[in-house]
């Protein structure tokens, strides 16, 4: 089940309204290297304070190394493990919390944000399923890696083709179809000043 | 000139490709209500961390409310004020830093910088032009609209009709025809080990 667009109150773009977090992965169906690169095409060209780009992503396909692959993978936590059995490609998404003058960058996670958004919608134009995770450890990918201290790991994307939510635990494949949910626009958007609402 | 796709290493969707961020605003023409609005929804349908959704937008539109318009306008930094005399909607972007639970939100940044991504793609879906600025006084912003401590003013984004390069100063008319240029591939992506350049 690939197609799930946004009960959207207002038409947006299909590009955006068709993007969701799946969790339904094909097994043994590897990602192309050429797509792998193309979502990260996608993200390096999200616009940025100063043009700075501080995103960085450590990227990690199953089928060109698996052990880098399985010491990324151990870093999920077990419940992302648990329904990323058949994930193909892993993105540890990054941001430089330094300018080049060695300053603080303020913007730095909120820049990779918007570059990472442009990865997910760029496999969403590939048919490819792509789920962003907090739930990793940070630190421990930190360690695994030696990331340097100036780079922060953010977020873990996991990406592979579409597969059947049938081949997910119960509660996760009821997940998998129930209606798509956001916050009503009220709550997030205020015009011309701040309301309490939100 | 509203077309300036990115020159792209890899195929990417042409709505990733085409948005840019310009500063040549059309004079005296409104945005619609309506297309602020499906700016807004765009946002709301982006990924989060456990659907936190922890995105805020406080936006002003010139044609509805110019004193509050003109409120935000001031808070941008002296630069960014000589370009958007043309803007027409000015969007706050806000990240709530605080969980239901009263804890800190370590991905707020990086999903509000996800949300600004689809609104930003969004206007290009409607030929708007976009720029999303961290070039403004947070502070000032907080003060003058009672913003309350757990929400972090991130940046500013503004937004208009496409407009002529030419009414640009100079140096400005000359950086908006430039090439559009992003850091090679190999500084930003890594693939299954870190590595020093980046």
């Amino acid at each position: 089940m690939s197609h799930r667009p946004a009960p959207t109150d207002i038409d947006i773009h299909p590009l955006i309204a068709g993007r969701w977090s799946s969790r339904a992965y094909a097994a043994d169906k590897p990602v192309a290297h050429e797509d792998v690169v193309a979502l990260l095409e996608a993200a390096r060209w999200a616009p940025s304070a100063y043009n700075v780009q501080p995103w960085r992503f450590v990227v990690f396909e199953k089928s060109a190394d698996s052990a880098a692959f399985e010491r990324a993978f151990a870093t999920l936590v077990p419940f992302n493990q648990s329904w990323n059995a058949n994930a193909q490609v892993l993105f540890a998404v990054l941001a430089d919390t330094l300018t080049a003058k060695g300053t603080a960058n303020p913007t730095a996670a909120y820049d990779a944000g918007a570059a990472a958004m442009a990865l997910l919608l760029q496999a969403h134009a590939k048919d490819l399923a792509a789920h962003s995770m907090s739930g990793f450890d940070a630190n421990a990918f930190r360690e695994a890696f030696a990331i340097p201290e100036r780079f922060t790991p953010i977020a873990m994307i996991s990406v592979a083709h579409h597969g059947d939510a049938k081949g997910l635990p119960e509660a996760l494949a009821e997940r998998e179809q129930a209606p798509r949910a956001r916050l009503p626009m009220g709550d997030l958007a205020h015009f011309g000043a701040w309301t309490q609402a939100g």
